[in-house]
Parts: C-alpha cells; structure tokens; sequence
C-alpha cells in the first residue's frame, strides 16, 4: 500500500532525528527553559520579526485551545468557518474551555471579511446582544482545511474588520509550510506575524516527530502564557524536544525545503488528475488536493493507494483526499499518475 | 557540572531512539490506531491483566487531568495529599476542569485510610454537605512527591476505604518505575491494576522521550476515553511515537533495568550522606533522596553538582534533593560521595 | 401603550403575591427544605407521576444550564434546534460548562425524529467520531421559541429515537402550561414526565414572580441533584417562596386557568389577524402569534401596542410578536383588533 | 420552637412585600431595564459614588461566580480566608468556573495584609511559578463568616498590599447591612466603593425576598458584566423585583433601620451570655454571635430555641450560633436571656 492518506504517516525527516541522537546525551533544564528552545525561539523571531514571543507546543489542538482559553473572557466567543478544525474536529475542545465557536458558512473552507463584518455587526446591533456570546475573536486555517488559501488581498480585508471592530485574529497555520511553498501565495512568515495578533507553524504535518510554534504579536495574548500552557497540559517535561526540532526545521531552511517538495508532488499528481478530465473538488495549491472520483474509480485505486474519503458528491462520487508529504516518493507519484492515466 | 537536579535532564535511553530510527520510514495510521500502539498496550496488558484497557498520552498533567475530568461529575472533587502534584504543581489544572481537589494534610507526602475515611464520612455526616463538593475520588502518588512509598498495607487500607465510601482510587504513577524497583515495596503493576480503579505507567521520568500509559480497570472509567483525551489535547497525531517508546520500555524489561540502576544510585548516596551524619527529611527509598545541608554545605556542593533546594529546616538548614536517573554515572556518583565525606 | 410584547411584563397573578403575604411571618428553614416546597413537590408530583424528583430553581438559562451539566461527560454534546433557547439565547450558558450545543436545522422552531436520528447515526459511522463531540441529550422547547407544538406522534418519534440510540431527551417546558392548554396537544404532564427524561414546568412566563419546577424521571439524573443546583448558584436561600408560588399554582387548577386565558386571546388576536387578510409566520396554537405585517402597518400599531419585532421577511414586511398572559386583558385584545381591522 | 437560627427565616420586611404589591399590575420591560431597577441603581450610587456600576443578581453564590470568573484569566486562582464562603460553603462553585480558590489560614474569619502579601511575594519569587496557580484577587467578607469585622486599619492596610501586588479587591457583603450598623466599623458604602474593586451588598440576609446589588468601582469588570450575569443563570427576566425591592431598601433607610434592630438584639444576648459567665467564641459584634455552650446547656435550649451548632470545642462544650434579624422581638430575645440566667 502506498500511502498517500496523510502528511504524517511516518516518523520525522531524517535530519530531524539524526539531531535528537546528537543531543540526546545534553544535560539541560526541562520546561523549554534550554539553550535549543531559546535558539529556535530567536530563529523564528529572526523570520518572524524580533517583538513576538514564541512558545512551543505538542499539537494543533493543544496549540488552539491554549490560544483561544489566553483570549477570551467568559461571554465572548470565536468566530470560526464551519469546515474549520476547531468547529469539526476537535471532539468539543474549545467549548470544553467555556466558550462556543461562533460558525461562519464557509465557501472551499474559507469566510470572507464581509461575514465576518456583518455576523459581528449583527450582534452589536441587536437589543439582546446581551443574551449572545460576543464575538471576539477570528479562527482561520492557513492553508484551509481544504487544502486552500487566504489571499495577501482577502488577508487584509480581514484584518481590517478586526481592526474596525475590535475582534483578535488568529491563525491556525498546521499546514502553514505549504501555504508559504505555494506559488499562490506570497505571504511571508513576517506578514503573518504582522497581520495576526498570533498564529503558529505547524511542525507535526511538516516533518517533524511532533510540535506547534505559537507566535504571539499581541501584548495582551504574550502575558502568563506559559502558565496557561502548563494548567492545559502542554508544557512538555523535556522541553528540549520541541526546541531541537524546530531548530532544525529552521536552520537552513528546511521547513521550505520540506514544504517546497510535498507542494510540487501535489502539482504534479493534481495535474495528472484534471489532465485526466477528472474534475477537483477544492482549487488547492498545497499539499492536499481533492479530486472527484467514481465508486468504480475509487475502487480501483484503493487496491495499491492509501487515501480519504473526503465527502460524498452524488450517488455515484465522492470528493477524496491525497495528500503529499517531505516522505512523498516521486516514483509512488510516478505509478500512482499511470493508474490514473488508466482509470 | 554534574547534574542530579532531575530524573528528566536528558534525552532518552539510547534503545528508544534507536527503534525510532529503525521505524521511522514506517508508513502508519495516525492517533494511536498502528500496530506498535497495539503492541505496547499488549506488552501492558500481559502485566496488568488482559481485562484492562490501556492508553498512552504525553505528559503527567495531561494524564491526570484527563482522568479526573473523566471520571467526575459536576458537584465532586478529588481527594488528594496537599503535597500531591495535581494540589500544588500544575497551575490548577484539575481547576480548570471544573474540580475542586480536596486537600489532606499529608505526612512525608502521604496520606492514609484513616484520613480519608473520616474527611468522607464528615461530608456524608454534615446536613449542609450540599454546599460542599462531595468526595468521589482519591488522588495519591506512587512513589509520593518526596519520594516515600505506600506499602501494600497502606494501599489496602486505602483501597479498603475506597470500597466502603463508594470512591474510585486512581494512582499517579510518573515515577512508578522507582516504586517497583525499590525494595521496599513489593507491589508489582497487576496488584496496581488490581486495586486501582485507574493509574498510569509514567515515562517521561523512566527514560523515554516523553509519555505515561495509562491502564483503567473500572468499566466506567474505560467508556469513552479516547474522546476525552482527544478533546483536551492530548492525542498525538503520529501516536506511533508512544507506542513505540512503550514498546521498548516493556520488552525486554527495560523498564525495571532503569528504575533499577536510578535506585540502585540513590541508595549508595543515600548510605553516604547518612555515613556522614547527615539526616534524610523523607525517609525515601527511590531514586529522589533528600538529604538536609547547611547552607555552607549547600554553597560548596552546588559548584560542581546541580540539585534541587526543597525547603527551609530552620535558619541554617535546608533540605534539598538529589534525583538519580537511567544516565546516572557510578563515577558521578563517587566523585560526589568524596565530596560528602568532605563536608 | 398596551403591551403584547411578552408573557413577563408585570409581577405575578395576584393569588401568588396575597399568599406570600400570608405566609410571610413563618419562620421556616432556608434552601428548600420548608414545608411549602415539600407540598408544591407533592401537587407536581399527583400530577406527574409518584416516581420523579422535582426541584425548583428561580429561571430558565439557570435550568437549562443546571440540567444539561448534570446529565453530560465532558465529550458529550447536546441536540437542539438551531432556534433552540440554548443555542440562541443565552450567552453560551452551555458551552460555559464545557459542552458543545449540536445544532440542527429547525422547522417554524422544530427538529423532528428523523433528523436526530440521522445526525446520531452519522456520528457512530464515523470512522473519526472521536474527534466529534458525542450526542447523548436532545434538547427540545413545548412550545418552541416560535409558538408551535410538538404533537404526541412526533414526541413519540423522537423519544423512540432517544431509546434506540441511548440519548436522554430533555424538554425545556418554559412555557409549558401554553402547551397544556392548547387544544391543539393532548400531552398531559403526566405524558411528559413518561417521555422525557427530565422536563420543566415554566412559572415565571405564567403567572409566578419567578421559578422553573424541573421535574426528573430518570434516575441516573436524580442522583445528587441539588448539589449541582447549589454549585451553578441556583439555590435560594429562601427556597420557600419557590415552593409558596409553586402551590398557588397548582392548587385549584390555577396553572390552567392562567394558561387557558392567555391562549383564548391569542386565538381571538390570532383569527382578527388572519381575517383581516394578514399571514402568520409559524402556525402558533399558544401564546405567541407571529402576524407578518408590513412597515407601515407595525408604525402604526406600533404608537398604541408595545409587541416584538422577531425577523424580516422581505424588503417590506417583517414577522411580529404578539403575546399574551393571565394579565391580558379583553378590553386591550378587543381594542387591538379594531385597529387590526383598520389597518 | 423560637428561631434565632439563620436570618433568612421569614419572607422579606412587610414594606418589601407591600411595594410589590403596589407595583404588581405596572407593565415593564424586562431583564432589569424597567425604572424600578434604574431608580434602586441611582440610590445606591447616591451612597457609594456617581461613577460605579451596580447591578443585581439573586444570591451570593451567583454574585461571588459571577464576579470572579468575570475577573480571571484561566491561570488565576482567588485568595480566600479558608472559612471564607466560597472556600467552604458553596459546592465547588468557583472552581466549576475554572478557577482555584487559595486559602489562607483564618483567625476569627479574617486573615491580614500580611498573610496575603506573604503569599503573593511566595509566588512571585518562586522560579517555578508558572507551575501554580497565579493570585490575582482578593475575596474577603464583611463581616465574615464568624461575624467578626475588619476595622477601617486592617482594611486599608489589604487595599495597599492589592495596590502593591496588583491584586484586585472584592468584598462578599452578604451581610454588610450589619457591619455598616455595627458601632464598631466606621466604614461607609462610600469607603467599600472606594477601596474595592467590586463588591455587594446583601439583601436577602437583610429583609427583603432575595438579591444581592454588586457595585462595581473598577474599569475593567464593569465592561460587559450584563452579559456574564445571564450567561450564569443570574438575570432574571422580571428583574423590576429586584430593582424594586432594592428602591425600597434604600429609600428612607430602611437598609440601615433593619441592621440597627438586628444589631441591637445581638448585642443584649451577647451580654446575656458573657453576664452568665459564657464565653464567646469568636468577638462578633454584628448580627450573629457564638456562645460556647455545654451539650446540657445546647439540650436545655433547644427545646424551646432554635438555633445553630457551629463547631465542637472539646468533649463537653461546642461553640453554638445565634442569629437576629428584622423580624427578631424582643420578647423572644428576652424570653431567651430569662432562660440563659437558668443555665
């Protein structure tokens, strides 16, 4: 089976690993409080601008529910999509802090500064707002869920709300190293420390073991952080982990190299699908990308490839998921493109 | 510098990164569901009892809010030790899921059936005990926070009580290792998983990266429980990673050879303070020994050694500890000890 | 200016107040434990069943939110309509207590048996339900926020569908004695009580100065339930004048007789309306009408009657509140309906 | 049976009654924006300063949750006495909002600058901080508990320490009624409302149904608080009754009449006791007093009184409550002195 299911089926990158083995034997205080935390701090501070702060975490999850529960107080709410991760995939996590996800329609996993201008219009200017959660915050996923982007354009737009209405913009950036490999983008780390008031860059589905790079602009958001990470479980004993790794990812510049690679398999597989005549669900220019399959086609390809179900189309189609990683093979690419060539 | 400041100061045992690298090219399914998972729960599983369900989440605080969250309805509390880790180190965390932990005065870190008897039987006496939270679980540590043990006698009572209250009894078991290895106890895991209605297997400070096992015996604590690890962040993406460090822990019985070297270490250092005429605060038989320094002492062993102050004795005394682990050096070990005998 | 715009605009029937004033001097014990509350639970329960508990608390969110908590583990969430009361109107008091409210698409303020059986079905055959919160409770409204009724066949729908797939069912009843005096429903509380799990007779919008009687068939719900009431801050100190109105209420038919009244000038508005040629919005047989009426129309009536504008309909017309109470009064319907006729 | 057990033993003063009465037909919009409410916030500001916000809510647990979780970041914990109300009598409620309650050692119910400043520097200096709970207000009742009261001095010295450490100060004035009528405070509302945060003056200990009027003096709590008090189940929609109730508290003195009259009735049975060689356990010269009474001495009186056992002292004695109130006559008081002299 070849699987192209996920971007994290395997371990690390090599180059990853290799250094937990070189610094296994360090002596170093726990806590994150070690000479690797603070040098990838000050890496991603150099990309990032130096007046954030930068706090590592162990997963997406973890990453949101510790940002959003820093945020809020308890009437106020998030505005989400409702495709995103914290409205669909997080069993409740962020209502299980008190507060309730504010779900936005989404079109191809993305809102628009329009309804987000007019859902937080609406409350303030209803009478009974008082009776409402207040919306106060923004969750965004950069890419999307489906494998989409926010443009520099509709980025903007967004922080102009926030700005007018006084809401906090966050940005859930799991998969942001393909956001920033894309050739549809060209919004840097440093714009999106400057637009978000914080945001992190995802490591799990980036090559390395585990680990979530939480950058925060926002002086309100950057006071007692790390005690919030600590009471929700997040600060890890031997925080050198999370610190390695991202030095690595950092140094060098392998987070691009990795994302660079996963995002031109992706082109290469999506161009092979539509060349095919093979319609696609989202118009991802990342790491995921979503064709349209038959039963019969899906069928077929199950036999030799891991993949997703994504959602049912008709009676007959489904929308399903292939998503490339730093692991992605060309050769898998390769075979993979030849059975599509013969669906 | 020569560290015994901590049980977590390096990486891993050199066999846990080594099968990390051996299975890193594995292409697995993610959250738990891959074969080494279910090989580590079955390793478990062998010594705890086939009837027990077994799950793996990163860190200590992460385990133990997970359990209590789990298991408590609105209006109950945790009864703990005021010394436990969940009442004084992890920035009200249980809190913060609604709980309130019910402090016992505990002697050298423990606290016994009698305690807890009657703190429970004031509550179900008292005609206002709805204005109070009701006692519905006991909290203890084994070995204690100051490094003490339990001995099957006392569990038994506790368990005893726990019975006759109606009253579930977890075991947070960051340190088990050391209680297992250490002489004076004679409790193995299947008598944990026996009179524990939930405990876990800690790892973090055993040798691995990071990751407890948890092993639930009681029916209604087994129901549902990966929903409630997912939502509080606790379920890693690649969960290969704990299932593969679990995996070496518990083959081979690796995991008694490190519990077994960090003991052996702290009782040679343990004989040489007490050969010096120093006294122990905690009469601890683990591997965290707590020796009571002047200040002189104190000032001229931390050039060369790294420990922990504990507390203030009185004016010119204080108790401080040394921890041993898996990387403990017996030439470490004796450099120290001329410097006791030196005092 | 007359007032249709709610069931809450003066202070109780004038048989509560006399009674508080008669039985003001008694000096009885506080928090619910005076005779007057053992009686009022009485009558409730002659009418309801022997076998349920019954509590007062003093409003609707604080029911709401005092129930639900109870009754859910933290990864569980709860069915209601997207018009729902919880969903729409109270501040995230759910999500307060960590629970995600499941919202589906309601129909003039209804959710029916299929739809929950759908979204529950879907949830179990998702292969990634754990990253979901879990359905275990649906919550519905009789009457619903926009006036209508469930009929017993659709009741017994759902609550067939509560059995099959282990879902508790809750009945917000805020408004309740609406529903029993209908003609168009031949529930009778002692029907609600065998369906529901747990339900609650409305008395501030009938009548009473304030309370909520929570009626409670299911015994995993009755357990410790005024510890619950006490921590949400819901436990009157004294508890009697719950009890006091609840017994005015439910001696000598008084609920019914406030019910029946408020609901025979509904139907006298409710027919002025609809021959006048104006539409109704929901298909209200309670005490909440809903005419749509046009901008110029509600100016008009708006300098005489004081009513709720709910929604717009087009560019031209809105959807309007019209509601009634023991305290309406014929003379006012009467005038009403001559400048209805004007219009 | 005599009651001297509780001050919530009867319904409200007759004037209390009498005004809704007076006002029951009027017809007013709800959830506490009719004038009786406008015109009760206006008294109070008259008495504690122009600038403060006052709202009411129901009960005191509902005032003490509502204010501090709308105080709190996640990762702050409350500073308490441990006899304080939120510490010992209510369910765990302030923890269901997240939040650790840190107690304090009480003497006589109160605890001092001191203790709190101790605690607050322990914090501070201690490197692994983020690992507790961060103090961040200070709870303290007035009177307390033990109906003892803190003097002008001990006040000022905690508000200088809460300047100090950046703390805020909130004051439970369940029973304020009675310190303001004590002759040994000197404190007036207008000093509450200017050395605290936020507190509350209670009414249902003080002779009206229920309600409690939370007068807000800092910036940051007053935003949004209307939105938090429904979010907890505190607003109620006929909230004229508390707007009403309170207009009548506080015009012509009412408040101040009914703590003078309870006051005084203390005080005579106060001498009583100590005239009889009883001693007092705690020094209370407010509303409640605590004589230690043999078990002989408790058996002889309850047969005629009723009245509350506090604590036991040794094996024959236990310190006993007695509690006065609007409603408490003189010929019960002096029935029970000619009944003390027989002891």
């Amino acid at each position: 089976m070849i699987r192209f299911d996920n971007d994290y089926t395997e371990g690390a990158h090599p180059k990853v690993l290799q250094r937990l083995m070189e610094t296994n034997e360090e002596q170093l205080p726990g806590y994150g409080k070690d000479h690797h935390t603070a040098s990838a701090k000050a890496l991603i501070r150099s990309l990032c601008g130096e007046d954030v702060d930068v706090h590592f975490v162990m997963g997406g999850t973890q990453a949101n529910l510790t940002i959003i529960s820093s945020i809020l107080r308890p009437h106020q709410g998030v505005i989400a999509p409702d495709t995103g991760h914290i409205a669909a995939d997080e069993t409740g996590a962020i209502e299980a802090t008190g507060h309730k996800v504010l779900e936005i329609k989404a079109v191809d996993g993305k809102i628009d500064a329009g309804q987000i201008s007019r859902y937080v219009e609406d409350h303030w200017n209803s009478i009974e707002r008082e009776h409402k959660p207040q919306p106060k915050l923004v969750y965004i996923s950069q890419p999307t869920e489906s494998g989409t982007l926010y443009s520099r354009e509709e980025f903007e737009a967004i922080r102009h709300v926030c700005d007018e209405k006084g809401l906090y913009l966050m940005v859930d950036g799991a998969r942001l190293a393909y956001a920033l490999a894309s050739g549809d983008s060209d919004l840097t780390l440093a714009d999106y420390a400057d637009m978000c008031d914080v945001f992190y860059i995802g490591g799990t589905k980036a090559g390395i073991l585990f680990g979530e790079a939480i950058v925060i602009s926002h002086e309100n958001i950057k006071e007692d952080f790390r005690y919030i990470i600590k009471q929700k479980g997040g600060m890890l004993a031997k925080g050198r982990l999370l610190g390695i790794q991202f030095e690595v990812l950092f140094e060098d510049d392998l987070y691009m190299e990795i994302a660079g690679h996963a995002v031109k398999m992706a082109r290469i597989l999506n161009d092979a699908f539509t060349g095919s005549g093979i319609e696609m669900h989202f118009p991802s220019p990342t790491n995921q990308i979503f064709p349209v399959l038959t039963t019969g086609q899906i069928e077929k390809l199950s036999k030799k490839y891991a993949f997703h179900v994504w959602e049912d189309i008709d009676e007959t189609r489904k929308a399903v998921r292939f998503c490339t990683s730093w692991s992605t093979r060309l050769e898998d690419v390769e075979a993979l493109i030849e059975d599509i060539n013969n669906l």
